[in-house]
């Protein structure tokens, strides 16, 4: 397994309209996109830098795992990276072979249509990894 | 301010040693830069994926920045964002200007060699960021 790039970073927000303002100063352009995903009981905003998607995460209900992450963290923070694959199910068979413990064993749909799977924080040293793969 | 990518992800771990291999095998390479800051108290570990380094962390002293920040996050993740500008001066007097506070108002040196400074973690809505310039 070799990921070209880092697909995003997923920054948990206790309030979107309160961070927005700030990252459209920080990197110059405006949020490009804000999608709910019902799945995951979150609402996101995107921005671009180089290859890699900024993720900001608010929780849309307080069971969200966002919600939850806040509790610990509630100035907010950097919640998860994502790596891009070319396959998620061939990452994550490579994954388990080379004994990281996954949380998804099959990939499911992420925003923006991806196909993403999570591996198991016990494995990876306090930094939530997700894979992503674009949509065919 | 317009970052161009985002130069590096910096991860606190307790242990190089122990964190490079999972590392390796996540990303399917070897660390190809070991490194010490002294300035910052750190032993520092580089992999790159896409225009994006990792760079993970390891305290040099208990009175290192990354200790400190260990003691409060004991399975280590990820300590700060660095985002490329063409220009750190330039980018820290736009952040002024935008009412993002500063830790650092001149740029320092960082790991190889790269220009830097980080904005106020007041501003930066929990994610410590680092802008980093290309040593010319």
């Amino acid at each position: 397994m070799k990921p070209s790039h880092i697909e995003h970073i997923g920054i948990a927000v206790s309030s979107l309209d309160e961070v927005i303002p700030y990252y459209e100063k920080l990197l110059g352009q405006k949020c490009y996109s804000i999608e709910e995903v019902a799945d995951q009981k979150v609402k996101t905003a995107f921005f671009k830098v180089g290859q890699t998607k900024i993720e900001l995460l608010e929780a849309t209900s307080p069971d969200s795992p966002i919600a939850k992450w806040l509790e610990k963290n509630p100035r907010g923070g950097v919640h998860h990276i994502a790596f891009n694959v070319d396959n998620v199910q061939v990452a994550l068979d490579e994954c388990a072979d080379a004994g990281i413990q996954l949380i998804d064993t099959k990939p499911r749909k992420g925003a923006e249509g991806l196909n993403i799977a999570f591996l198991h924080p016990k494995s990876t040293h306090g930094v939530l990894t997700e894979l992503c793969e674009q949509p065919k």
